[in-house]
């Protein structure tokens, strides 16, 4: 049976999925997104002791939309394998708690797919963004014989490295980067909830997410190196970013000044980052997006409030492709962060594995 | 008679001084600044005809605190050197009226001290910050013989520039710049009143400013720049300018990658800012702040809503002063762009010129 | 034809339609709201003299979301009866240019929809929010022979007044409305584009409105008339409104303190608000929403931003209803201005219309 | 010795005072508020068991302005009667801690001056605001007598009622209040910190908050009542709220439609609100404004982000006067919520007493 036609008839024969951290900001983003999917269906949902035993409508404090019936039912269970039947594991965890919890899964089975920071930079973890390096998952044969794990960890980058790394994607492909200066604009729903205080955001800006320059600067590379061997080896163009919160409610906004091996014009890489489809095994999935990256010309654009919705909050916007003064091009890209930055990415990551057949016995 | 002595007294013999575009954001700074000023008395305002023959209280929609009832009462007068008889202009004029207005009145002997970005980049016109490059004012003899005036064009450079420039060139005179990346995020008063429309900058960025990168890429390298001759050459290190339009009402936030000529620490660097002082001569003058800049070592400052007031809105707040991957050192600043970036900036150099006793005939 | 037959097929039977005004926020709306409409068809869009031979994808500053492509192309055309051939006329003009254009189309046979105050309370223009009054439509008779027009005006009213109507009708059916005292908090879009400067609005409160509150005080009254010979008359019961601008893009939120003839408890209000359906008329149009109010019973509901999408941006959803200390019930309405408070009620009026069969010839 | 001799000198002979919940928000604004005060000066700061023994400098999150450099050397102290030895303690708890916490203060001889809601509606407990109604503070003989203490309770109202009563109480001593229906939309920083999530309140409006609406209809009463033996007594006029939370940051705005015993037009109401200067008693101290109230005439003031700052935060800035279609006057009033709605507040009516010769020794 493939995955594909796991989607067809009236959704008992979609495999079933967890949702760890169910009841946080990025956890519901998860349930909004696993509505009505085709390949999948949510079966379990999994939150801190506080919750368990709530049902998940009672236990949560929705914050958009409209909090699907069936899933409002559910029994929020506790995060541990023990609990947890289902071997597809969407992962929402804080890092505090990833760190440990997330291996346990693992062990005992399940293919967790991971937002947090806790397992990304480790060799044999893969950093997968769909359109961008779907082929590091092979490394998880040699993560699952190492470990000795029947199931797996996949993880996705921080939110604002995967508004970035689309663009840098295609020019690396196209040209080779050598190095990016990255300041970024993000939303409040990149620190979760309640996250940031109404007293220190309205009206302001802070210039500074804890660990967040860091996770820029060394997830990149990562997405954009190679496996050798039994390891996962980051590319070598330096990066140097800057982070800031803004007063917008989803939406981080990336400007970006690059440096490249082969130079081109601003025009060139304009075109390149007008074509670019990614890699092909992200194409034609439940959640891929028509186009990873539009391309848009309008001189103010693109903006957080008003491009985040872009295929289905897949797509990353780009624009403003300029000459730079002092390295080859300029522009700057908007992404939806809950969505295409975090649970959508898993959610692709999955679909990856699913049309692989991983999950098809 | 020094201008000091011009401070004794109920105001009778402070110097009367007018301000063009007195209607608009940043004219409306100028009169709040100069409302019981020592030296200077505002005598008359002018804005466009729309305007002209009102009281001032009539014609202005006051933004912020309390309309000085003085300056409420004087007759609003056509931008028309015919009609102001003060030899001290301040202008807060729209570029497009600079161009051919400022002249006008420089040709009829007044001092301009001029906010518009029409005249800032001609060699002979000084572009002044009082703390970095107060002897450009000497290019006011070339100036004025070249072009027959019996006045003169003083600028002070655009907001953005402004904010970043001191800092700048505390750097700068210590280990010599190289290349410079800034990232700005501006306020809204900025674009003057009515300016930014709600409806596209509430919860959103705007990732663009018309025409505002060129000016910083120019302005800084010409602050730092020396005279030779008869007219003034720009410093030559190389600046790449993100502009962006955040949802704040005061206050631009920069971001900067600084490379330097003489490779120095973070920490080495972090020491010039704190102790850097400026330019003997601007200090000790009415609207001189305490500091031109202040160190905080918090590390989520500085914030534009709770720093802007600093040194009475003429001090720059720099923070997060830490290694840059690729150059030597980042940082943020943060200033307040409607005093120090613009009418508090031009007070100052007319200060300048005061203290040198340019006006004390 | 009926107008249900009508949306059969590949929209080449669909009703030609004109939008005048159409580069406003009001006429965006409409723009994207008649996009894939099974029964109308966007033939024509019109504008002020400086937007005129334009193609309208250059005219439109476009506010949100894609701009519909064959809309795009269409030249943008003078609002003019002489240049304008659809028979239904959606009107977003403001009041100045509605006063005089609209009669001008009615004589000309055109049916206008329209969103402008100016003929809102003439005794022979209904008024009409669709689930509440779509009987006062049959005043037409009497408005065309009186005017001596082949066409018609048609109005729906003020944005707030709609949002505050669908609740204050359930509860005058079942209990006769005594005196009700609103208090809105408006979203900028309300004001149009450029609308509200955001120096004016950023964490601001503005508690004026020019003109609404004797809008608002007006037409709940006539909504809930009833026509008397060749005019219709306004319900009585006593109106006192506060309007106030709030930092919010889309959405206006109404408290109201509602006393009653017929005294009932909030339990018994709650009631019959949930259960309402509105008119019969008004039910299975294209643009009616499944419900016309939603009634959310969580403490802190309902709030703008994440409820005005309830319907497709066409139910107002409502909550808090709790007795009141001074009158009978206290509540909280949202609905979505520029869809349910203007554009979307337009398009149900001339839905309910064709319903009638009106356009079927 | 006269509180006013205190004042004299240094500084060295002004009185000792403690702040409860000093790192809070409202304990923040009594730091800045005591800041030079020429009578009290900060001796002691007390919190929660987490900060004591820390610094205050190390224990707060600063918010606002800058940290005063002797209070933030000041040793947090635990909120326990036998650590602190003012006998003038400023409170700043919650209600939670406030409860249980102040009567062991007062017992213990200290006088608290409460801004928690947990004793303000006890009978002999004085709710005072200091222009309105000073005289309650006879009850305090009662109260100690009664509680055998040697200390006392002096409350001030919730943060909108203080709002509210200063035009209210104008209105009453001219007219006599019959009923008042209140709205009002209220600042993030009544929430305290970290209070209101970003993600709930950005763009967005939450039309209600907890425990709020009931205040206010208890507390407006009981400031305009009077002391009848050994209880205050409210004034027996009626109030319905509606409490709303906006975008803002600092700044409650209160809508009212206001019904009169003696009937009394719009006009002779602003003229009332015009002269109103309070009772005499609140006068010339060192945190009363020149003027409780003033009247601004301009159409679409008062705004809480401009007007706040009247009279250091202390004014009551009111406008929009105009007549009720259903009651007598409608008007919107602005005040600072965290100054003139809660620390400002507490500190008059401690120098109240102080003026009375309480603290004399």
């Amino acid at each position: 049976m493939t995955p594909l036609s796991a989607g067809t008839g009236p959704g008992a024969s979609r495999l079933s999925v967890a949702v760890l951290g169910a009841t946080g900001a990025v956890g519901q983003t998860f349930v909004r997104l696993l509505d009505r999917h085709p390949w999948f269906r949510i079966a379990e949902v999994a939150a801190s002791e506080r919750s368990a035993g709530r049902s998940y409508g009672d236990a949560v404090h929705w914050l958009e939309g409209t909090l699907p019936p069936q899933t409002a039912a559910l029994e929020v269970l506790p995060c541990d394998p023990a609990a947890i039947r289902s071997r597809i594991v969407f992962s929402a965890l804080d890092a505090s708690a990833a760190a440990d919890v997330e291996p346990l899964f693992a062990a005992a089975g399940a293919y967790v797919f991971s937002n947090a920071k806790s397992h990304r930079m480790e060799p044999d973890v893969p950093l997968v963004t769909a359109e961008v390096n779907a082929s590091h998952l092979d490394i998880l044969v040699a993560q699952r014989e190492r470990r000795g794990w029947s199931g797996a960890i996949i993880t996705n980058a921080n939110c604002s490295a995967i508004g970035a790394i689309l663009p840098l994607c295609a020019l690396h492909r196209a040209f080779g980067l050598s190095r990016v200066f990255i300041f970024t604009m993000q939303a409040v729903s990149g620190a979760g909830y309640p996250g940031v205080a109404s007293l220190d955001i309205l009206g302001n800006v802070i210039p500074h997410i804890a660990g967040e320059e860091p996770k820029i600067e060394q997830e990149l590379g990562k997405m954009l190196g190679r496996i050798v061997g039994d390891r996962i080896e980051s590319a070598t163009f330096g990066v140097s970013a800057h982070a800031n919160r803004v007063p917008v409610e989803h939406g981080h906004t990336v400007c970006m000044s690059v440096g490249l091996e082969n130079s081109a014009s601003a025009g060139d890489c304009a075109q390149v980052l007008a074509e670019w489809t990614g890699d092909e095994a992200a194409r034609g999935l439940p959640s891929s997006p028509e186009r990873p990256i539009i391309l848009d010309s309008r001189s103010d654009r693109p903006q957080p409030r008003r491009d985040i919705g872009a295929g289905n909050g897949m797509t990353v916007t780009v624009g403003r492709v300029r000459p730079d003064p002092l390295l080859d091009v300029r522009l700057v890209a908007v992404s939806h962060n809950t969505v295409r930055g975090a649970a959508g990415a898993s959610l692709l990551n999955a679909e990856l594995l699913a049309a692989r057949g991983v999950f098809a016995s």
